[in-house]
C-alpha cells in the first residue's frame, strides 16, 4: 500500500472534490472560465438516470490524495498510483493499452507517433483499482505514469549501485526507470477540469465515463452495412457501375463513398459538386437509394478561395491556412451556419448520408502551427486537440440532428467527449496488428475506430483484413486508390462475401449492441480488460477489478491481450493478421467458451492455437456459455430489406440466456421520445419466452425461432 | 523577392532593435526579466573588439520586417523568408543541415530523435542571404520554417486543385507543404530576446555568433592529443596496464577516462572515490602524469544518498529526483560551492584533468518532468534546456578556471551560449554517417562534437570510424564496455596508429585553429556551407552569401554536402564511412585543391570518385592552393614533450601563403592576459619568411622549416 505522502513540497492537496454523481467526482483547478473542456463539445448532458442506476462506488483516493501546482501559467497535477496498479488507455493509442512507466504527450497528430501523439489523445486513464480519471482540458497534457520520484516522497525505491564492487552487489538490480508513486502531468494553461468516476469494474468506469459524455452513439442500421469507397476520379456514371457491380456479384453494400474529385476543387475544397463528373448529384444519389444504397461524401474542412462561402466566412476563420484554404472556426455560430446551409443545400436535401471528414488529425507540417488565432478566441492548441470533435458537433447537431436524421461515417481525429457521436476513425498507418488492437484501444475512450482494408499483399492478408474489419464499429473497404474490390482475390472471394454476408445477419445483435452503448454505456466492441475475470485469493470472480493479489494469469495473459476483443455482449473475436496469418494463439478467460460455428465447447479459462483450416478460412468467434446471437435468417444485400425480417436466435451451452433486442425505426432520433422498444428474449431448457418493453412502438424485426447450438 | 506583409492580423511589427555592435541588432519581445536567456550562461561577455573589426553588414530585414505577437502566455515571432532563401542550422541535428520546410520542436534530448530534439537543440539558424537569427530564450521554441501561411500575406502561392478534370489540371503540381514565406515560432513564456547577426558571408554570421556567446573555446594542448576510456569496473592497477599498453604498442596516448565504477556508489552519484577500486587515487592520478597522461572522470550530476553532500544540498536541489540522486540546482550558489569544494579536494587537488558529463540531456523517462521546481524559481523546461550548459558554467568557471587551469571534456547536452566552453558534445547513437554530419552541424551553432568510436563491425570501419575521429574535435575512443584498443583490428593496425600519429603532428595546426576559434570566431571544423565560394551570374566569387541567382551547382552541390567537412583553415576532409567504405565521392569547392599526402593537384570546382587503395587505406584530405601547414617533425607518444618541438611548414600548391601559428603554455589561461605570441609565418617563391606578434610571450614550438609539397 502507497504511504500517503501528506503535503509534498509546492503541492496543495486537493480538497474541492464535489460528487456530482453515484461513483463520479469533479473539481476545478485554477480558473477554467477561458479554458476549453471536451465534454463542452460532448453530443450531450450526462445521462444522470443512467448513471445513477449502476452498482454505487466509492472515491478511489483514501489512504492518499491527489494534489496539484498552479503556478507560472502551468497546471500541475498528481495523482497517486500504487507500485502494483495497472494503468490503462490515455485514448486510441495503438503502441499497446498498458500505460504503466511511460510518458505521454497527449497531441492530437496523424498516424500512430507513439509517446502518445495519436488521433484521438483522450485524456482519460483507467486504474485497475477500479477507477478512471478523465483530465477535461483540450491543451496539450503531457503526462508521466508512474515515471519521476519526488524527492519528499516516502514511496521511493532505494538506490542501487549500478557499478557495485563485488563484494557490495544489491539483490534488487538497478533500474533505468525506478517505480514512481503517481500520475502526474500537466499543461500550460489556467485552468483544469478534473473528473473521476469509480465502479465496480474496470468497465463500470468505462460506462460511467461514456454515459458522463451524453451515451454512446446509437448509428443508422445501414451505418452497420457494408461501406465502399470509389475513386476520386469516378464520375456519377462509374460509381453507379460499381454499385451495380456489387449487386451482380452478390455483395452486400449499403454505402458507398465519393472521394475528394466529386468537389468543384478540392483541396482546399468548395463543398460544391465537381458537375463535369456530377452533372445531376441529386438524380444520382435518388438513384442509388432506390437500390438501397447511400452516398457519403469525403470533406476536409479548408475552405477554397472558389468557394461561394469563401469570403462570407473569411472573417470567421483563423489566422492560417491549411493548404491555402481558409480554417473555419466552428466555434463561432456564423461560420456553422454558413457551412450548414451550403450543406444542407447542395447535399442533406439531395439524400447524402453523410462525411468522412479527413485531415483534421494534426500533422504540423499541413495544419496551423501552435500560435495560429481564432476569431472566438480559442487558442491554436485548443483548436488543434478539438477541430475533429468540432467538425463532428456541427455535422450531428446542426445538420443532421436538427433534422432529425442520423448520420454514419468517418473522422480522422477526435478526442474526450466523443462518445456520441456517429463518427468512426480512421487512418493512413496499414499495420493490422496495431489495427486490431485499435479496436480495444477505442473501447477505453469512448472513440470508434475502424481497421478498414485498403491494400493486401496476398490473398490471405485480403480475407484477414476482410475478416477483422467485419468484426468491427464499420465495416469499410477503403480501396479507392488501389481500385480494388472484395472479390479481387478470386481464392477467397467466396470466403470474404461470407464474412460480410454474416456481419448483414449479425445486424440485430450489433444494433442492439448500440442500444447497449447508447443506453448503458457499454461499448459495442470491447478490450478483453473490460471482460475478464479474475479470481481472487478466495476463489471469487472479480470481474474486472484486479491488483497483484488477484489471479495473475488473469491479469497477465487476457488483461493484457490487444489481438482478441470482444464483439457485442458474447461474441469473443480472435482474429488472424500478420504472422499469425492462419494459425495462431488465442486466450480464453473464465466461464465456458463455445465455438460460434458448430457450438461445440472449446474451454475454459486456457490458452489454445487455432488454425485456420479448422474453421474452413472463417474467422475465430468464441461465446459464451449461455449467450443468445440473434441473427437475421436470410442473406440480404444492404439493409433496405431488413424491417420485418425474420430472426434465428442461437444459444450457445447449457445455461441459460437472455439477450436484450432493440427495436426502433433505424434513422431517425425518434427513439430519444421514447419510439423503441426492447424485446427482452429468454432461452431456457424449456424455450424461448420474450417479452415486449412495450407494445406501442413499431416491430424492426419479424418472428424470432430458436436454434440451440450445443 | 517576397511583398511586405506590413502588418498582419494580430501580429505588432518589431520596431525597438537595438544595435549593438558592427552587425548585431537585439530586440526584446514582452518581459523577459524572469526568462533564461542562454547567453546569460556563456563563458565570457561579448567579443565587443573582435566583431567591431569583422566587414560591415547591414540588417537583413529591409523590405520586411519580422514581427511579433504576446498573448496567452505566449510569445510569437514571425521573422520572414523568402522562397530562394536556403535555412540551415537550429543546433546539433544529425538529419541534415537544410531546414526549409521543416517544423522543428528544439528541447534537450537524447540521441537523435529529429524533428528538432537533439543534444543541443540551440535556437540559431542562418539564412543564404547572410544572416543569423539567435532566439535567446531557454524555453521549448517551436519552429515552423517557410511552413504555414497566413491568409492575409501577400505571398501566399495560388491554391492548386488536387483532383482536377483533365481539361482544366494546372501547370504546377499540387503542393502538399505550399511555400510559407516566414521562420515563425513561439514559446511559452512572458519575454524572449531576439538577436540577429549579420554577415558578408555565412561564415561570418557564424563569427559573430560566436563572439558573441565570448569567443570560441581554446583547449588545453593534451585536450588535442588522443583519449582512450577504461571499463567501469577497472581498478588503477587495471587502468595503469592499459595505459602501459598504449605506450608498448607506442600507441598516442593523453588522456585516460574512467567510468562510473570509480565512485562510491553510482547512478546516483557520490563524487567520491570507490576505495576497493582505487585506494589512493592521488597516486595513480601522479604515477600517470609523469607518463604524460590526464585522468578524466565520468559524472553525471544526480547526488546519491551516500554522497557526504547529499543532505547539504537537498534545500538547493529540484523537486524530483533522477535515478533516486537528487538534480542540484546550480543557479544556487550554494548548490555550487557545495560540488566545488568536493570535487576540488577530491579530484582537482589530486591532477583530475576533467569531466566527462553523462546524461544531461533530457530523456523523458529519466530526467525531470517540465513540471518539476527548482529552488532558484528556474522552471523545470528552462531547467532541462540549460542543465548541460550549467553544469559547463558550473565546472569550467568555478573549478578549473578559478585554479587558472584549462580543461576538457565531454558533455552529453549544451545549448545557445556555449561557443566558449571546452566540453564536446556525444552521444549513445551511432550512426557514421550522422556522425560525420554533426561535425558540420555543430560547426554552425557554437558546440563541439566527437564522432567518438565504441565498435565496428569490420576492420574497415573500424579504421574509417578511427580516422574520422581524428580529424574531429576530440580524438577519443571510447569502447569502454567493449573493451577495444586501437589496435584490435590487427589488419588495420598500423593504418590506425598511422591516423593518430598524423593527429599528433597537426597539433600545431589544430591549435592554431582553435585559437582562430577564440579570438575570431571560427569554428576549427566547418560545415562546407561556410567554407563555399559561388560564382556569381558575373562570374565573381561571393564567399558563402548564396541565393538562387548565384551558380546553383555551388548551392545545390558543395552547400549540401555533409559528408566532407573543413579541418581547420587549409584542410578537406572526406572521410569513408558506411557503404561508401572504400570509395565515395568528393565534392571540390572552387579554387585549387591539392592531395594532402603527395601534394599532387586534385581539382577544383568538380565532383569525382576517391578509392581507399589509391591513398593507401588513408583517410582523404584536400588542401587549398597556397595552404601551409604546420606540423610537428617527428612523432609523439602524447603532448608531454611537444614544448620545443620543431615544425615541417608544409606548403601546397603554388599561391603565395600565410599561416598565423599561435603559441601559449598550452595549459592555463594566462594568454588571456596576453601570454601568447603569433608566428606570421610567410611562403612566396622566395621561401619562408617568419613574423613575431611580440617577442616577450614564451614560444611553444621550435624552429620551422619549410616543405613544398608541390
Amino acid at each position: 500500500m502507497t504511504k500517503s505522502t501528506g503535503q509534498l513540497d509546492n503541492l496543495t492537496s486537493i480538497d474541492n472534490w464535489q460528487s456530482i454523481a453515484n461513483g463520479i467526482w469533479r473539481c476545478e483547478l485554477g480558473d477554467i472560465s477561458k479554458e476549453q473542456c471536451y465534454s463542452n463539445l460532448a453530443v450531450a448532458p450526462p445521462r444522470w438516470d443512467r448513471i445513477n442506476v449502476l452498482s454505487p462506488a466509492d472515491f478511489p483516493f483514501v489512504s492518499d490524495v491527489p494534489s496539484y501546482q498552479n503556478k507560472d501559467g502551468k497546471i500541475t497535477i498528481r495523482i497517486p498510483a500504487e507500485a502494483d496498479e495497472q494503468l490503462y488507455g490515455f485514448g486510441l493509442q495503438f503502441d499497446g493499452l498498458k500505460k504503466n512507466k511511460t510518458v505521454l504527450t497527449l497531441n492530437t497528430d496523424h498516424w500512430n507517433k507513439g509517446g502518445g501523439r495519436t488521433h484521438a489523445p483522450v485524456p482519460f486513464y483507467i486504474s485497475s483499482k477500479g477507477y478512471g480519471v478523465f483530465f477535461n482540458t483540450a491543451r496539450y497534457l503531457k503526462v508521466y505514469c508512474q515515471i519521476g520520484n519526488r524527492k519528499d516522497s516516502p514511496n521511493n525505491p532505494v538506490p542501487v549501485d549500478r557499478n557495485p564492487v563485488p563484494e557490495t552487489e544489491s539483490i534488487d538490480p538497478w533500474q533505468a526507470v525506478p517505480q514512481g508513486d503517481a500520475v502526474e502531468g500537466h499543461i500550460i494553461g489556467k485552468g483544469m477540469e478534473i473528473i473521476v468516476f469509480s465502479g465496480a469494474s474496470m468497465l463500470d468506469v468505462v460506462r460511467r465515463y461514456n454515459l458522463y459524455c451524453g451515451g454512446g452513439v446509437l448509428p443508422p442500421l445501414w451505418g452497420l452495412g457494408f461501406w465502399h469507397r470509389v475513386h476520386a476520379a469516378f464520375d456519377a456514371d462509374q460509381t453507379e457501375a460499381e454499385v451495380a457491380a456489387f449487386n451482380e456479384k452478390q455483395f452486400p453494400l449499403d454505402v458507398v463513398g465519393l472521394e475528394p474529385g466529386w468537389m468543384s476543387s478540392s483541396y482546399p475544397c468548395t463543398f460544391e459538386w465537381q458537375k463535369a463528373r456530377f452533372a445531376e448529384p441529386d438524380v444520382l444519389a435518388k438513384r442509388l437509394l432506390e437500390q438501397g444504397v447511400r452516398l457519403n461524401l469525403w470533406i476536409n474542412p479548408y475552405v477554397s478561395p472558389e468557394s461561394r462561402i469563401h469570403d462570407e466566412i473569411y472573417p470567421y476563420s483563423g489566422s492560417h491556412m491549411v493548404w491555402l484554404g481558409l480554417v473555419p472556426d466552428y466555434y463561432m455560430p456564423q461560420a456553422r451556419r454558413l457551412l450548414v446551409e451550403q450543406h444542407t443545400k447542395e447535399h442533406l436535401n439531395i439524400g447524402i448520408s453523410g462525411y468522412k471528414v479527413d485531415e483534421v488529425d494534426g500533422y504540423d507540417f499541413w495544419l496551423w502551427p501552435d500560435h495560429a488565432t481564432f476569431p472566438s478566441g480559442i487558442s491554436g492548441e485548443s483548436m488543434r486537440q478539438t477541430y475533429g470533435l468540432l467538425m463532428q458537433n456541427l455535422l450531428y447537431k446542426d445538420l443532421f440532428k436538427k433534422n432529425n436524421q442520423r448520420t454514419y461515417g468517418n473522422v480522422r481525429s477526435s478526442n474526450g467527449g466523443a462518445s456520441g457521436y456517429p463518427f468512426v476513425i480512421y487512418s493512413d498507418s496499414y499495420d493490422h496488428a496495431q489495427y486490431i488492437r485499435g479496436i480495444s484501444a477505442a473501447s477505453l475512450c469512448g472513440v470508434l475506430w475502424t481497421p478498414e482494408v485498403r491494400n493486401a499483399a496476398t490473398a490471405r492478408e485480403w480475407l484477414n483484413r476482410m475478416q477483422t474489419v467485419c468484426f468491427s464499429p464499420m465495416a469499410k473497404l477503403n480501396a479507392w486508390a488501389t481500385g480494388l474490390h472484395p472479390w479481387s482475390f478470386p481464392e477467397v472471394e467466396a470466403a470474404v462475401r461470407k464474412v460480410i454476408q454474416l456481419r448483414m445477419r449479425l445486424l440485430p445483435y450489433i444494433y442492439s449492441a448500440f442500444a447497449d452503448y447508447h443506453f448503458n454505456g457499454v461499448p459495442p466492441m470491447r478490450a478483453m480488460m473490460l471482460e475478464s475475470e479474475a479470481i481472487d485469493i478466495n476463489g471469487t470472480v472479480v470481474k474486472g477489478k484486479l491488483d497483484s493479489e488477484t489471479d495473475p494469469y488473469a491479469m497477465n495473459t487476457v488483461m493484457e491481450t490487444t489481438d482478441q476483443f470482444m464483439f457485442g455482449p458474447s461474441i469473443m473475436v480472435a482474429p488472424f493478421y500478420g504472422d499469425k496469418a492462419t494459425e495462431r494463439q488465442v486466450h480464453l478467460p473464465s466461464g465456458k467458451w463455445y465455438d460460434f460455428y458448430s457450438g461445440q465447447p472449446v474451454g475454459s479459462h486456457t490458452t489454445f492455437v487455432i488454425k485456420a483450416e479448422v474453421l474452413n478460412d472463417q474467422i475465430p468467434l468464441f461465446v459464451k456459455d449461455g449467450a443468445l446471437i440473434p441473427m437475421l435468417s436470410k442473406n440480404l444485400l444492404n439493409t433496405q430489406g431488413i424491417q420485418g425480417c425474420d430472426l434465428e436466435l442461437r444459444h450457445y451451452g447449457t445455461a441459460d440466456g437472455t439477450f436484450e433486442l432493440y427495436e426502433d425505426d433505424g434513422k431517425s432520433f425518434d427513439y430519444e421520445q421514447g419510439a423503441y422498444r426492447i424485446r427482452t428474449l429468454s432461452v431456457t431448457e424449456q424455450g424461448l419466452t420474450e417479452t415486449l418493453s412495450k407494445d406501442d412502438a413499431a416491430a424492426l424485426f419479424g418472428s424470432v425461432s430458436l436454434r440451440r447450438m450445443s
